[in-house]
């Protein structure tokens, strides 16, 4: 299979670390998109030209990275990260909070990379700004559980650390839970680590 | 339960839809939400402020619309509008690339309501167009099969129905294949049309 991916895409993450959680990352060969390039091939693959996506090997792709993470998880056997108990739920909740969060905040690196000066939206920004917010504050009364590497968790960590890398984790000084979660989680979950975005 | 909603929303009418073909419609109360509006009990019970939410009898909420689709159909007995088969993630990725129109969508919409006629961009927009006119054209040769009322035939006649409702249709000349799905899917569906949107 082959994982349209960038280093510093959250969304991207969240399936480079499932797959080595899962034991996959041997099936999975990365092979960089740039979004922006209307001749990448990235947009015949998936029509929206957004990263995350998985080529499978008959050709078809697989994306957004929720669907990609639940494709991962069954061919793990199932129930690896995505419980089938009555958490369920509250788990893809979480997750799609966290991816919330991210996109949010990608869509305030967007204000800058998109549009001049004077024509950004200080409006829209404390917008996504009020998302990221009100999503963490949540987040920080509901993290999961230590130890725990489910979609849930796999989301938050990522979600965290685009805001570290983007944002020079500004949201650590008011979330001392959530830092102390990142920080056992990533003792805990090696892949978190191992796929941190690196400048070339 | 309750559906935090509004009746333009292409991913609140999803829910409505599922609600209606899963015959749970009856247990589910319709709450309108503004999400413009901070003080609106919804960002209390989605952080992110977005709509649908649904708000579940012990008070903890589920979002968003792909969660809650998967949930109705949990509630239905399973396998219902999620296919349990080997197409099952053929057709959460054929949902994904509908909401991803619709998304696109809206964020043509946006570009309008937030900012002044100066300040908009054009280019931000063509962005958004192509992934539009690329999402159809795929969506075209590769429609749901007529009858079926599965989570990606639902997302893709709500990004449909959406694209009618704010852009008067304009997608249609280009693609009479996926007009013609829509007829048929429309006539098979009695949920399609009773959820449409209506002015008040």
């Amino acid at each position: 299979m082959l994982l349209r991916s960038s280093s510093a895409s959250p969304f991207a993450r969240k399936v480079r670390m499932a797959a080595m959680i899962l034991d996959l990352s041997d099936r999975i060969e990365i092979v960089p998109a740039d979004t922006s390039d209307p001749a990448d091939s990235l947009r015949a693959q998936n029509p929206l030209g957004k990263i995350p996506t998985l080529v499978l090997e008959h050709g078809r792709a697989l994306y957004d990275s929720s669907v990609i993470l639940e494709y991962l998880d069954f061919l793990a056997g199932g129930g690896k990260i995505i419980p089938t108990g009555p958490e369920r739920f509250a788990t893809l909740t979480r997750a799609a909070l966290a991816d919330g969060v991210a996109d949010a905040a990608i869509l305030r690196i967007y204000e800058q990379r998109w549009r001049e000066d004077g024509a950004r939206s200080a409006r829209w920004l404390d917008h996504q700004s009020g998302k990221i917010t009100r999503g963490l504050a949540t987040l920080d009364a509901d993290a999961p559980q230590a130890g725990v590497a489910d979609v849930g968790a796999i989301a938050l960590a990522c979600a965290l650390g685009y805001l570290d890398l983007r944002f020079g984790g500004a949201w650590r000084a008011e979330r001392p839970r959530l830092v102390a979660w990142l920080e056992a989680f990533s003792a805990s979950v090696p892949a978190f680590e191992a796929t941190r975005h690196r400048e070339k």
